[in-house]
């Protein structure tokens, strides 16, 4: 048999990954999971978009433009309007998902050997594009102890290389929760623009800020709208994962140019996906207020209550539907298995995902989780219960 | 602003890509075009598969599991089992079109440098895969005198390296229409046992073969069954090119979990496609007879039409539907740019693909186009009328 990539071999398996079976096993028993490991928000997907899923009466489901269905994009156009993002429609290019938009953006900016900069904790999937593309990811930690906010210039500069190509940001963050603030926008434009950098920035949590800070769009950043690429999905805003619509919208003629051979390599985005998400853009706002409620209720009952059991610290996240939160553990990629193999609260646990798995500078984030505040608040009211009944139980406590 | 990647540079835009421009111009001038130049059947789409879309009430469109839905795996095993493909569910992994199977392929197989080996004229897109991977592709030349058989193994053997990998075919071919006999599949298993390699069948036109000739699957082959990677779509079989939905089949588990870091990472195929081709597997007998009926049809009447034009000659291709024939022209680039640009007949033109192309072996296919015969007869029949009114006014003619 020949071998198989090093590539794969080296990637390391997500520590969530690891945890599957252990929750497979843990449901085998009988035992009731709260998932506070998942992004799969549990609201309904709004009817305007089910009804055009419904109603399509074409006779063949046929290719669609490689960049995607113009109607769609021309509506995309005033969606970003309305959050100052001004953008032509030959700008948008639909991708499956924003998965994808983030692989095509590493594929029509760097080369293989090119460095990248993120700060970490970061979405654990960049990592798997950037292996993919032969790109280096360089992390800038920052911390939980100043809530995750943006590092210093100086501690991007020295990381900074003849090789560094791009700086990419997650903006609400995925995992922190993070919202940038203006003076850290125009700290990372100045970068940008000192080093001639691309920018690629993650915005697909856009919907969910929650203190009344802006939400800063990379677009709004003036004099490196060439540098820019933004990477969206209508997945986690309409509660339509499923359906793999993201954009990659960018307004450098070259890139969008590289990045439409990819697109046209892989023939066409999701046709059906693409009419639901062009309806999901007539999503009523009072449906959008209250996915926009629930969320904010949600969040502040889980970091109150996180807040709340002992030896347990979340900073307040300001946007998207995630926190990083510091539990009192040895390590939580052994707590988090040991809540689904070797723990049970009145037939009911937990699943976390450790935060190991956003760092890539080893021992970081060794006592923190991420979890996602996407279930009913009875069901955050059980899980954080048992979350303190582990914890109390845990033999690698550190309280 | 900073510089591009060179891999997209380097990657050559395709000659159909050129002359789509000029097939806009064409139209805006009131020319009718028929187009030869596509893949897209013309074909409806089974009526169980619209039925099943327009049925979906699913109040959430979730993420579905990386390796795709396990009823649809499931039912795939069955359907592979009548064409005597026996392979577990887990064996098979669902993707975003064949497209994504055919690169995850590459990624999980290869590394940066390693060689894959395709016979030519090939693919096109299969070049843009292998670029993104960092494989490089070495051809064989297949000719259009012998019908575009499977060179010998001698001329496999003088390409092969330390760092060959592996061999892609695509049977039945795009862009030739040549269905491999059993003695040319044992051939590629020979080649394959003795020097170790990765076998990647792309196979999704089984369903289009005309001459009573056996369809060979890779997986039919004893003993490589552990280097054997088949590429399936169900696009061309169904009609249903904009679900994008394949798979990837392999029984060699070490491939399979590298296969999966990659899924992990892009999260999901397509759901509402996923349940679209699920249905689509209880198509009636009927539906696909009539569709097979007709592309039977469509084939003789290209292909007599052609062969009937002065200076013109095309194979009679087994399968698929696709065919590759030489035209009485100096350069086919050129002929197909001048058809849309400076060529009209009674308002009409047609569009085809240049067979450049197809091959990289500088020279080769310069004479020669690819013409699909997914229109109806009567376009069919107009267009070889406008073609030979075309041949006999093109300057740059042979004859």
């Amino acid at each position: 048999m020949p071998n198989i990539s090093q590539r794969g071999i080296s990637m390391p398996a997500s520590p969530i990954r690891k945890l599957v079976p252990l929750a497979n096993q843990a449901k085998a028993k009988g035992i009731k999971v709260y998932h506070l490991n998942i992004g799969q928000p549990d609201l309904p997907t709004p009817e305007v978009a089910l009804e055009a899923m419904r109603k399509i009466d074409r006779t063949v489901l046929e290719y669609s433009p490689s960049e995607g269905i113009r109607s769609f994009r021309e509506k995309l156009v005033n969606y970003y309007a309305k959050f100052h993002i001004m953008v032509d429609v030959d700008d948008i290019i639909i991708t499956t998902g924003g998965s994808e938009a983030v692989f095509f953006s590493f594929m029509a900016c760097l080369d293989p050997g090119d460095e990248i900069i993120i700060p970490e904790p970061a979405y654990a999937n960049y990592m798997a594009f950037a292996i993919s593309s032969g790109a280096v990811i360089k992390t800038v930690p920052s911390s939980i102890d100043e809530g995750f906010a943006l590092p210093s210039m100086e501690r991007f500069e020295e990381l900074i290389t003849p090789r560094t190509k791009a700086i990419l940001i997650c903006n609400p963050n995925n995992p922190t929760g993070y919202l940038y603030t203006q003076k850290e926008m125009n700290q990372l434009r100045d970068i940008v623009k000192k080093y001639d950098l691309f920018l690629f920035s993650d915005e697909v949590y856009r919907e969910f800020c929650y203190t009344g800070a802006p939400y800063i769009s990379a677009f709004h950043l003036k004099g490196i709208e060439n540098n820019v690429v933004l990477v969206d999905s209508v997945s986690k805003r309409y509660s339509e994962c499923g359906i793999r619509i993201g954009a990659l919208i960018c307004k450098n003629k070259m890139v969008r140019e590289n990045v439409m051979k990819w697109c046209q390599a892989r023939l066409s985005p999701p046709l059906i996906g693409q009419i639901i998400a062009e309806a999901s853009l007539d999503t009523p706002a009072d449906y959008m207020l209250d996915v926009y409620n629930e969320y904010v209720e949600r969040r502040k009952f889980l970091i109150d209550g996180l807040n709340r059991i002992p030896g347990c610290y979340s900073p307040i996240p300001m946007g998207a539907f995630y926190t990083v939160a510091k539990l009192p553990v040895d390590d939580a990629d052994k707590f988090c298995a040991w809540c689904l193999s070797e723990f049970e609260y009145e037939g009911q646990t937990v699943m976390m995902a450790p935060a190991s798995g956003f760092y890539t500078t080893p021992g970081l984030g060794k006592n923190e989780v991420r979890m996602a505040y996407v279930l009913k608040k009875e069901d955050l009211a059980n899980a954080l219960m048992v979350l303190q009944k582990a914890l109390e139980a845990y033999p690698g406590r550190t309280l």
